[in-house]
């Protein structure tokens, strides 16, 4: 079966000012040492797996031209735009709409466009076995991560042990984000992975699931799919997007249907949810601090240090973030980082908004 | 008798970097809300004693512009120039040969270019007893400053509390810098003030000093006085500089004169000698932070921040220093700001002179 995929790009990621801007979202910077963009990296991950001519990138219109930019190998009509962002279900319908108007029927890989992924080795052999389980039968299939600490800040997913097909397992439940003591027991079961937002299905069946369980959706994706590539394409789709349910694929499919299977991925994700993911992620010198650019850094300890040209100095610091751009400078503690949205508040209301 | 100063200029004052530079020292900034430079402060807060046509700038030719462009009111000849810096003892002999070329006799107020003083109206009345006594007969007049603290930074001068001329008492001893210890019993004693380096005498006194105590410089100091104004000036300046002892005046004239009054000052006296004086004596907001420029800060409190026209954002921050230049950011803790010299050094040693 054709193996097709649908990376999702229309995130703003306010976590990663003033790197990132509302103009520029942290899918569409570099953020590792090699130098290419999140979403570079995601187009070639899943490279071993599809076709180039049959990756498609959900982002909204202000972001088009960065995604023709960056990904100049992606079908200019494989960029869809979402008119606006309405949660995850209606961009994935949206997905597999053009999808299924191109195929009768076709594996998709359904991504997040801006994480990481350390072993791109067994993110493949994870994904070509997803695939093969959803190609013969099950209804859905999620990549679920093997938590090694108990993080609050995800969704879970509890498998049932007993029933597995090669490596996926049958799904019990999902839960929300737990408290710690709650975590811990999670991470003690064994039995329960995070949920990455990472999906595999047949566009028959995803679409076979909006029509059980969102049928309006479903109606209003069927015009969708009707219109591609015709000269009411684009009336349809502003009118007809507004008409899906404006919701997350987990909470409206996922945790309402039957027979999905998950699979354990250990091939080293990280969401990169802020400054702080930089210190694991690119090389510290031996004072644990992560420093590019034009930086001396004095007596300064487990501090991510992002400068450019502009001379950046630092004394006695521990555990902060500082990231500079030619009109903006954050300096931050680690602690506090989650902080930032107030800055970008602030900036709000007092008129600054060049700088959002 | 009339009444002069010499403000000594020649400071290069490197804890104020990034602020002050090798071509922009601490006495050319402004550091104090009002905007002027310390430099300005200085011959402003004098002019109600001297006139400015009566007022000396000892500095360096690299900063005899910078003197002009701030103080056009002082003539040119008043702007001398030491061919290198040699200590404070060959820059007041240099003054008091311009002065004793000038006027036949006159009193002479020393005062340094780069120091705070809260009280102007106390400081006028201070400088005009320390004139009075240096006028009837006192050999030098220098004035201390009523510590409030065992600061172990600044030397001590000891009084002799039964001697006392008006406000002003016989000097018994001139002490090192003292460690905490020593401090707290000076404190307690009740008879030391700081050494602050301002001094008061009459031209013709302090060069009887220099005959009697280095009588080699003293010779040098009269063939550069005849000099003055003749056409070989600067060929003779630039040879006899190098005959003057490179001492300062403290160790080579004060501690070894009789006959030494002090004034105790008690007009604020702050010598800003880094960036945290800078939040003893600028305006605080709510957070107990002294903030200028275009600056967001969250969640910040007990910091210097001085930005210009770039956005500066703090999350999180304690008892910091943020100093941003067109060129250069500073960030350092207060409490490390000490390591300032660090960066400079790391910057002479990568070859960056250019932010220097």
């Amino acid at each position: 079966m054709k193996r097709t995929a649908l990376i999702m790009a229309g995130g703003k990621g306010e976590r990663f000012w003033p790197r990132s801007r509302v103009s520029l979202p942290k899918q569409f910077l570099s953020l590792t040492d090699d130098g290419k963009t999140m979403i570079q990296l995601t187009v070639e991950r899943i490279s071993p797996i599809v076709d180039i001519t049959d990756v498609y990138i959900a982002t909204n219109k202000n972001y088009k031209e960065l995604v023709k930019q960056q990904l100049p190998g992606i079908p200019e009509e494989n960029i869809l735009c979402e008119p606006v962002g309405r949660n995850t279900a209606p961009c994935i319908g949206l997905g597999a709409a053009h999808i299924a108007r191109k195929y009768d029927d076709a594996a998709m890989i359904v991504l997040a466009s801006d994480h990481l992924i350390k072993n791109n080795e067994i993110f493949t052999e994870t994904f070509k076995e997803a695939c093969d389980v959803a190609e013969k039968g099950a209804n859905l299939v999620t990549i679920g991560i093997t938590p090694n600490y108990p993080e609050t800040g995800y969704g879970y997913i509890k498998y049932d042990g007993s029933s597995r097909d090669g490596n996926a397992f049958q799904v019990e439940k999902f839960v929300e984000k737990p408290v710690l003591e709650v975590a811990k027991e999670y991470l003690a079961d064994g039995h329960y992975l995070w949920n990455s937002g990472m999906f595999v299905w047949k566009v028959s069946t995803i679409l076979d699931n909006f029509k059980k369980l969102l049928p309006e959706s479903y109606e209003a994706l069927m015009k969708i799919k009707d219109s591609v590539g015709g000269s009411n394409e684009e009336a349809v789709l502003n009118t007809e997007f507004m008409n899906l349910e404006a919701e997350s694929v987990d909470y409206a499919i996922m945790e309402k249907a039957d027979n999905i299977y998950i699979l354990p991925g250990n091939f080293g994700w990280d969401d990169i949810g802020s400054w702080l993911a930089v210190g694991r992620i690119k090389k510290t010198d031996e004072d644990n601090n992560v420093v590019n650019g034009n930086v001396v850094a004095v007596n300064t300890k487990n501090c991510v240090i992002e400068g450019g040209e502009k001379l950046i100095a630092t004394v006695g610091l521990r555990d902060m973030v500082v990231v500079d751009t030619p009109d903006a400078t954050l300096i931050s503690t680690k602690e506090n980082a989650g902080e930032i949205k107030k800055v970008l508040a602030a900036l709000r209301e007092s008129g600054r908004n060049k700088y959002l």
